[in-house]
């Protein structure tokens, strides 16, 4: 198998984005741009991954650090073109890998597959190697010109002859070369030009100068979009999306309205599941056989067994742990807590840093106050408990299994199983006395409390 | 009146559902397909409807009895071709109505009407009449050959020839059949073919044979699409959802943003109802005059009276009430609850198999403590009581009209008319201590509660 | 500067509404449609603006004065033709202003660049100026005749030449008129056709005839397109949310599926705000740098400051003042209340008619009581302070600063600064209870509470 380094160019300030944010590191589909770059670089089997990030950009190490901890950071200095940045990872290149790709942070739905085509003619003895597209109007890009099956140059559009720009397969920017030679093509690069920069499309017409040969291979127009501003960022979150919910519903989900439901590259369903309109699966999501998201429901980080139902009108938060058949209803917030099998949780309710056991049901209103304004407590409550509507449980505490909350009690001890536990003032009614408060609220006189 | 037998053919598997459930059940605007298909049939006034489901598919056959209680569900017991499955009914067929329509279960989209225009033919004598459509690309559909008005044959695209293959009608697969003919033609379709199937199809050139007439009739794409696969069952719902809105926008409905709105067909709306963004009506919702349902609500089995507010963030369960004026706020569950006029439901409530007197206001945080673990109970309040911020009324319970129910009592037992009543404990306040609380939690002592 | 007189004509009937509202008051983003035409004929400058009302229509002309209180309002007691109407405002007219314009109060997208570039050719010489857009389809639609970059006649369909009918430019309504010559050239106008009315189109002749010239100029599609049904209401609002979406991109906002989100006209964003999927803003909302608005948010008249996180499932209500950094959570509602720098309130909260410090904590559940039934009163929470879960703060009250409210307390009394309070009976548990209790409710008794 080819070793291949990927050359991730990440140094772009995207000013268009009008951001402080560097702009690999706007997001789409939840995760940095630049992220979903490094899981192509991944998925294609990379040896190693090297990124080229702007100076000052610490936070792009940051994030790239995390999700590929073997990838390298290059720092490009001075921003002198595609080949300058790619020669800030010379000291990767020097090392001589079969195959280098070069890949935008700023272009994230390139699809690994896309990166197998673009290397395939190396191994056919192709020193360089094109990723071309056809988008709608070609006016502005770079036409590939090609003769015989091979590729002869990229021509600049303000280069191009009338019949040049007649070509409908334009750069799409991603390139690849022989790792072998790469270095010695990417220093015969001049800057002899406009802007004095290093253009990396020049590769082609020196390689065939030297007796090598260049190819084109072709992907589609949305693979290769690169994001400069906020609107081209919303295109490609909406192209993600719709890959994504295409591959849930190939997969036998039920999407009831696809447009509305928002997932993540990693959200994960069973057989049989049920998405209704307007979902939001933030990542880390896992949703077993026939369970049943419904309308407006938030979901991050959590795991929803077979069944279940979830809301609408849910959130659960990671660290949501649903068993089999849990239902989980309206304005309910679920967050680090496990609840067993048949657990209702159906209204109004906050069950956080908890375990709750099977069948236990969680009357409306429950909270678990699991934060004492420093540090966060666990909640433990047993099997076959009945928690009583809006009951405070001010952890950490322990109900056991059976045990019987009732309405409106503040639980600050463990109940035993079985046990009724109640803390609450009784009622007293004092007859008249609403008629008389009327009357006084209606003068105007706010009366003692 | 022409007698119509319907016959459904709902026996597909569906294995590109990837699913458990029988195809035919899978749901478009709340409801499974095969019972928008009953509905059409029973719209254009089905003397007879007649099923022929898979055998195990015994789901299928209760909702059909569901539906339609009067229809007759047959099995088939192998799938060899359309017209094997169409005589599945043949003891339907041997009554010898005077016209036999053949639908799917798999596609919802036709309209009564479109059943209508396709029998049409048959009164003026036609032996059979085809369902024609026009798709945007005719490949690898069937093409309706006509001459002179006629329909000569039905071809299929791998047998046609270059001229036939130009045909853009093309055979969207429901047929209407001379009911005292329709036994004797399917019986001589044969199945001398490469899959040795029998193919409805050929009842056409048949009848023509026979010296009778074919028709074919056109119809809207949409209508004629069949369901395969779970994104062609989220194109059904965007379709029927499309065709539900533009109704309800035609009837001087204000949707601010339809495609935001999911509706059911039994959706009915008054004059002047405004419908904010992101609103999900399920089955059996009336909403009357000048009502506004606020965005983000989720309504089902609901009855909005005149001028009603609902939402944002509302959610009303089958059998809410709600009377004139009433306004029912944000992170408010009803279920089973009259609201009379004027009463005000604000903010996180829930008011579950209760009845609320005119212009009652129910403070926010208030939860009907419905369930005790076995059973629902009811609470009833009266007009223009108060029942202040997180009353919690455990049902069964009774509150007279006038009462004033004190912020956060557990209200236990009934409260007569103008009766306060108050179930809390006293504040005290203790100096201090809250500093000390700090310092000790800061300094990670969990405090005795 | 040429003195401008904008005169919108807002009489019509609107029968297609099927509505009780005059059609003008119909509401496009949050506003009614005559509004925004009002905001246009400002936006271009006007000196002056007349609307003409159809009678019965008071609640017209309040709209009318309360978004452009000096505006004058004319009625039109009969519907005799654009002419007629426009002539409703004689008075006005009669001043003799420069420029006169006159648009339509259902026609709500005309951008005020584009009276701009209307009004040219009247500092020109022109007499008339009209204008004209490219429909898709021009059918049904009069065209414009022009000769020489003259415009010489707008030509009704019934009455144009096949040859004229290959016009595609075609009569969008807006017209603008010499001010010196308007009054002459209407009076000019005559009722000689089929509905005996007078037609403002007439104008172009007209002038022609007394030796004046006319021009054409062109505007987009949508921003002419007048709304006479709720399907057309919905297209327009589609149009304008489209646009206000893109004005939020081009700004720099980060919105994850602008096609979720919906936007007022004055919705103000700073730098680097991120607007997650499915937010409603209502009018009057500010959103400051670097905040982000979660998924399902609802926010209205409120003022988020930098850095502070909203949502998911927040509503703001008009009067919400968010400080640097607060964090507002699920099912939580603020309304008319000053949360300042670092203040939590992160789930199932009301906050209403409040002021609450800097960092202190708002519990789970907690509730603000501002209503007693007659009038809403303030709640004052300091700085640093805690407030437990479900704590019930009955207005007018005060907490100090550092002050902590033990959870479940009922809040009657002003809290000194670092005491804690603490209003909650205290827990019994009763062994084996719980079991005996269960044994009773399956038996199907309901115990004594």
């Amino acid at each position: 198998m080819r070793q291949l380094l990927v050359i991730v160019l990440a140094a772009g300030e995207g000013t268009r984005m009008l951001s402080d944010l560097p702009k690999v590191l706007h997001q789409v589909a939840g995760r940095p741009m630049v992220s979903h770059v490094l899981d192509a670089a991944r998925g294609a089997g990379a040896a190693q991954i090297a990124v080229v990030i702007g100076p000052d950009h610490e936070q792009v190490a940051a994030e790239v650090k995390r999700v590929a901890p073997g990838a390298e950071v290059f720092v490009q200095e001075q921003r002198r073109g595609t080949a300058h940045a790619v020669l800030s990872a010379r000291e990767a290149l020097a090392r001589g890998y079969d195959d280098v790709v070069v890949m935008y942070g700023d272009t994230p739905l390139v699809r690994a597959e896309t990166l197998d085509r673009l290397r395939a003619p190396l191994a056919e003895g192709a020193a360089v190697s094109v990723l071309g597209f056809r988008p709608e109007s070609p006016a502005g890009y770079g036409r590939l010109l090609t003769e015989g099956g091979e590729l002869v140059a990229i021509r600049e559009e303000k280069e191009a002859s009338a019949a040049e720009r007649e070509i409908g397969l334009c750069n799409g920017g991603l390139m690849a070369l022989d790792g072998k030679a790469a270095l010695d093509l990417l220093d015969r690069i001049g800057d002899a030009n406009a802007k004095r920069e290093f253009y990396l499309t020049d590769a082609v017409e020196i390689a065939r100068a030297l007796g090598r040969t260049a190819a084109a291979c072709e992907a589609p127009t949305e693979e290769v979009v690169g994001v400069n501003s906020r609107a081209q960022l919303a295109e490609a979150e909406a192209i993600l999306q719709q890959r994504l919910r295409q591959r849930a519903l190939d997969a036998g989900v039920t999407l009831v309205a696809p447009q509305t439901v928002f997932l993540s590259s990693d959200t994960r369903f069973g057989r049989d599941v049920v998405v209704e309109p307007n979902v939001f699966f933030g990542p880390k999501v896992r949703v077993e056989d026939g369970a049943t998201i419904r309308a407006f429901s938030h979901v991050e980080g959590a795991h929803v067994g077979p069944g279940a139902i979830v809301g609408p009108f849910a959130r659960l938060r990671p660290g949501a742990e649903l068993g089999q058949g849990v239902h989980v209803g309206n304005f309910v917030e679920i967050k680090a807590s496990d609840l067993a099998a048949g657990v209702k949780v159906n209204h109004l309710t906050y069950v956080g840093d908890s375990s709750v056991g099977a069948n236990t049901n969680i009357g409306a209103g429950t909270i678990t106050c699991n934060y004492d304004g420093y540090r966060k407590h666990r909640t433990t409550i047993g099997a076959n408990a009945f928690v009583g509507t809006n009951s405070l449980l001010v952890a950490p505490v322990t109900v056991g299994d059976g045990a019987y909350l009732a309405t409106g009690s503040v639980i600050t001890e463990d109940v035993p199983a079985d046990a009724l536990a109640i803390g609450r003032a009784r009622q007293v009614n004092k007859p008249g006395l609403a008629a008389r408060l009327r009357a006084r609220l209606s003068a105007g006189v706010t009366p003692k409390k």
